[in-house]
């Protein structure tokens, strides 16, 4: 590979980060902050968006210096370490807008949410959201993260040759651009992309006239009939999660569908049967204490079960690695330094041991931040979260951050959110409801979940460093760049959705089920197990092990089970327990993309595999990007103007007699 | 072209039609009788569905031969005689299903139109459908046609040699079939019919779910905005009207859409600005005195301008084509003769020469049916036409039937529905009000362009047979057993749609929009021009000769302007008369089947052209056939379980007031 590149000169680490790099990064920030948000805030899906940011870069970048090129004007060409910068720098900012929880667990302190619940709705289990210390929060606990595991970053990269499947495609992708056959593939790929990004624009913008209110418009259409919309069984006409199916692996959307089968299908009007048996019939149809109350807390224990299995088998895993590398170096330590090393990696090597950020900064940096932030969050933003917690938390978080990135490194599997879920459980017990526990552990999951996942996405761009001879220094540099912009965008895009919509609202169009979801794991720490509605506890738990048992069985038929690899085809516990909150209609959107992937597969394999993430990416960018002026006019208070609405034939006939037909 | 069949046995002409064509022409006329009375009753425009009934005859003949073959069963293979036998049955059967009038003069006759045009509403001018008497009355008045100009085969296939472009292409479509290239290619579009056909089917099924009322479902989606679907400016979703978009010439479909715009779009508002002032405000929407009659009679002048000028203009080419002729033979008689022959032209000269239909039997055929329809008809079915009339009618008929047999081969334009009109202003006049004229002139229509256009269909086929090498006699007995096919089914199709719907309704789903045209005619020709109301004779004058001198324009401009040929971009007069009193939903369907294939042909000019009809056809009878179940579901009080309704935003905001959500 890098003998393609030998006739280009690597640009010193100051040159990769340029001007124009950072405004593309800034603007792309801008957009995939928005895409995000509206994910988080739709279902929470969030799936691989490195291949859009990817290509977007790569255009914006590349038309930009051949329009200057053309005039004559170009000064720098455009390298693969620049886009590299580019890369970083978006998906950190993006990172962000995930990790940042503004749509789990700062949402969940919501008044709103809590109201919803019908529990721990006081002031001290709650608090207001607003953009300004939503900001300070997240600038507070964010940075910290980049600086804990810094110091190991060449023996995770160099040394243990981790793979991290992620960044290394990014950086194949970002190699492949800046070949003359790569450039070609992108192009085409660029082209598809802005093709299904206008469609699902237009299409967007098409459902929109007819949505005037609740229940209006095709995100109402009951495909199935009236019955099954009842029970939250319907295609939506969403482009946004037909493209996010066509991204995610078949078994994840058939995972989502047999999740809802399962709980929309049977479990929920079975148990709504027992109404006024198992719960009182006197509840809100939203209270915690009631048919809500099954849904939220099946769904946590599900997820708590996958989230324990995965922690304590990533644990495993590192453990043996560890074990086997060590005792292959106590008996062969010689062999190994005389191992022939290709040109690829002698040249990579080179360029990732020039620039080095010094172990003594890193140090320094994380003491420092984390002193700061110990401060200044239990003091100006969250009075429920104490600074002995804060401290307790600094100490844990560079172990879990560690372990987590070996582990992303290993798998591809960042554990971010479990550990932020298990945070939660930890520290609103440990607070107490009367105590403000709520708060105090959903604060404590941001801390935690912040320097998880920052310092995972960190070594993951070293890795794409690596292998696109960019420097450490501007990798690092950009992350710090892109975690700053994420910082600032993520709460303002959050507060243009908050105030547009009604988030959290489970029948609006923003039901962000994380925001209940993450309240409800932290109901469970500090109020116990009592807070839970009869058999709910019996359920929750059959799930947890449920969960638990499904994770064995794939574990168990992955090792010992190779010739029809039965493993593909048990589903995955995470991604069952999303809609037993939100219903169907998401996952047969998912589904309808899995199956048009199918049949792109069997027609043209090649094709569907070079073509369709650019057409998923063009979907979500385009839909989502429709939610910008979708906003903006709902805030400026223009209304649609007319309403598609499905009536039953009995109600019709009603409503043509209302209206005097 | 005949060198490739040369080792192929022609069969004797009574081994040319097989039980099993007969079996397969029985099934697809059933199935184009529905295509055709579903397209007659939506708007009244039927394309040619020469190419749809080449193939499945081809497909279904194939695919039994092939089977038996399999089996070693085959006793006579499937030829291109056999083949043209089946093409010609379909035809002929669906052509009545056109000219029968089911959804024209036959539907102006009942109740429901007269009611709804509120003139000429009494018993008197009125006739009450029924399958029994329209099956007489068919078979009394359609097979005398086929004689009335059989002795003149000859002189126009052999002597003249006419061209009959749709004869010819169907010739064309049929010997390729037997090709091995053609053959394949067949295989190709059949498979592409299959596909677009079971697309429009399940998509008219699903459109059925949601269109449980009147303004419900897909049909009365108001793509462009609620207002402009007051005017009646919108994408109702019909595949069908797609198809046809796809088959028709661009032209026809622009057409459409100007004559949309121009009515419904300028000129019904600003008369309807007049209301109060031109006609009386108390009137029905659908009185002939009011909005409607305007509607009615400015369609009606432009429909009789256009025929008017197109049988003018027939007249005079024929007669220049028969000066010259003569003038040519005179002249160089002997040069003719000894005019070198090709093998092709020899072969098929032999073959038509072979079996001949005796000329005293045609003669004496057409004067027995002429005088049996003579007594049955005023004696058992209209009293109200006079056996004089009838008398006039069948002197006067094959005179048309010649011109327009003469005038088809030289253009491929049947203007048999123009005589037809025209017979409906005479006779109607004739007859009087008082004397139900109205009636008397409906049914003289039938007489007329039954004649005309079986001959003139008959006259094509012969063409068929001469370049397929089937016999003359096979053409006519099959002829003869599709009209016979046609005269039962299309009114029991009819007699289907007709209880299952309420056909006619401006504002239902089959308008039928020429049943009102045609009874307009008549009430124009019976009660005279003080039946219009105010200017609306003003505007008819003009509409009159504007469609005259728009057919002018286009003829001098095919004449002296051959640089740019500015013609084709000369509106239909006719095409423009149609959507005046349907409105534009069905000219915004076709265009867009416009737009498609104007793409396809941009991006691949040889698939569009090879795919193109088959899609088309597809398309028209996926969407076609759903009518059947609908109709049946329709007739045992099945009703759809849901209605889409579109509501202003205001409105919406009621009805959910008064739903009491």
């Amino acid at each position: 590979m890098e003998k393609a590149f030998s006739n280009e000169q690597v640009p010193n680490w100051r040159d990769q980060i340029t001007c124009r790099a950072i405004v593309t990064s800034l603007i792309l920030s801008v957009v995939f902050n928005f895409i995000v948000c509206k994910l988080n805030l739709t279902t929470g899906i969030i799936p691989s968006l490195n291949v859009a940011a990817g290509l977007l870069g790569f255009a914006m970048l590349k038309l930009y210096t051949a329009v200057l090129d053309k005039f004559g004007l170009l000064k720098q060409p455009f390298t693969r370490q620049e886009n590299t910068v580019i890369q970083t720098c978006v998906v950190a900012s993006s990172g962000i807008a995930f990790s940042s929880g503004t749509a789990s667990y700062l949402l969940g302190m919501s008044k709103d949410v809590a109201a919803q619940l019908e529990t721990g709705n006081d002031p001290n289990n709650v608090k207001k959201l607003a953009p300004g210390w939503m900001i300070g929060y997240l600038f507070a606990v964010s940075f910290v993260g980049l600086f804990s595991i810094v110091p190991l970053k060449r023996v995770m990269i160099l040394k243990s040759k981790l793979t991290y499947p992620s960044g290394t495609a990014t950086a194949y992708l970002i190699n492949s651009f800046h070949t003359p056959k790569g450039a070609k593939l992108a192009k085409k790929q660029v082209s598809v992309l802005f093709k299904s990004f206008s469609f699902s624009f237009v299409w967007a913008f098409f459902q929109w006239f007819s949505a005037a209110g609740d229940g209006c418009g095709f995100a109402s259409f009951p495909t199935f009939g009236l019955k099954a919309f009842a029970q939250r069984f319907y295609f939506d006409f969403s482009a946004t999660y037909v493209g996010v199916g066509l991204i995610c692996p078949y078994m994840v959307n058939i995972s989502l569908l047999i999740g809802a089968i399962m709980s929309w299908g049977i479990m929920w009007p079975l148990i709504e049967a027992k109404k006024g048996k198992w719960y009182s019939a006197d509840l809100s149809a939203s209270s915690l204490h009631g048919i809500q109350g099954y849904r939220v807390f099946i769904a946590v224990a599900t997820m708590l079960g996958d989230g324990l299995f995965q922690v304590l088998y990533m644990a495993i895993v590192m453990s043996i690695s560890f074990y086997k590398k060590r005792s292959k170096k106590s008996g062969s330590s010689s062999l190994e330094k005389d191992e022939p090393v290709s040109f690829d990696e002698q040249k990579r090597n080179e360029y990732f041991n020039k620039d080095q950020i010094p172990k003594l900064a890193a140090v320094v940096g994380y003491l420092v931040l984390a002193a700061i932030s110990t401060i200044v969050v239990p003091l100006f933003i969250f009075p429920q979260l104490k600074w002995y917690h804060m401290i307790v938390a600094y100490i844990i978080a560079p172990i879990l951050a560690f372990c987590n990135a070996y582990g992303c490194g290993l798998t591809d599997w960042s554990l971010a959110s479990n550990y932020g879920k298990l945070a939660i459980l930890i520290f609103s017990a440990w607070a107490g409801t009367q105590n403000g526990g709520i708060v105090a552990g959903l604060a404590a999951c941001g801390v935690m979940m912040n320097i998880v996942s920052t310092a995972s996405d960190l070594m993951q761009d070293f890795k794409t460093g690596y292998l696109t001879l960019s420097s450490p220094r501007s990798m690092f540099l950009s992350q710090v760049i892109g975690t700053a912009i994420g910082c600032i965008m993520s709460p303002l895009v959050f507060w243009v959705f908050y105030r547009a919509y009604s988030v959290g609202d489970p029948h609006g169009s923003y039901p962000a089920p994380y925001g209940a979801l993450y309240r409800g794991i932290a109901v469970l720490g500090s109020e116990g197990l009592g807070s839970l509605p009869h058999n709910c506890l019996k359920l929750s738990i059959g799930f947890f092990f449920g969960a638990i048992l499904l994770n064995l069985l794939t574990l168990l038929l992955k090792l010992y089970e190779t010739k029809y690899r039965l493993y593909r085809f048990v589903p995955s516990p995470m991604c069952m327990a999303i809609p037993f909150y939100l219903g169907a209609y998401f996952a047969i959107d998912m589904c309808i993309g899995s199956l048009i992937l199918f049949i792109w597969e069997k027609k043209n394999k090649k094709a569907a595999k070079e073509l369709a993430p650019a057409v998923a990416s063009g979907m979500i960018c385009g839909d989502s990007l429709w939610g910008v002026p979708a906003a903006i006019l709902s805030m400026v208070g223009v209304k649609a103007p007319m309403c598609m609405k499905f009536l039953s034939a009995s109600v019709n006939k009603k409503v043509d007699g209302f209206l005097g037909n």
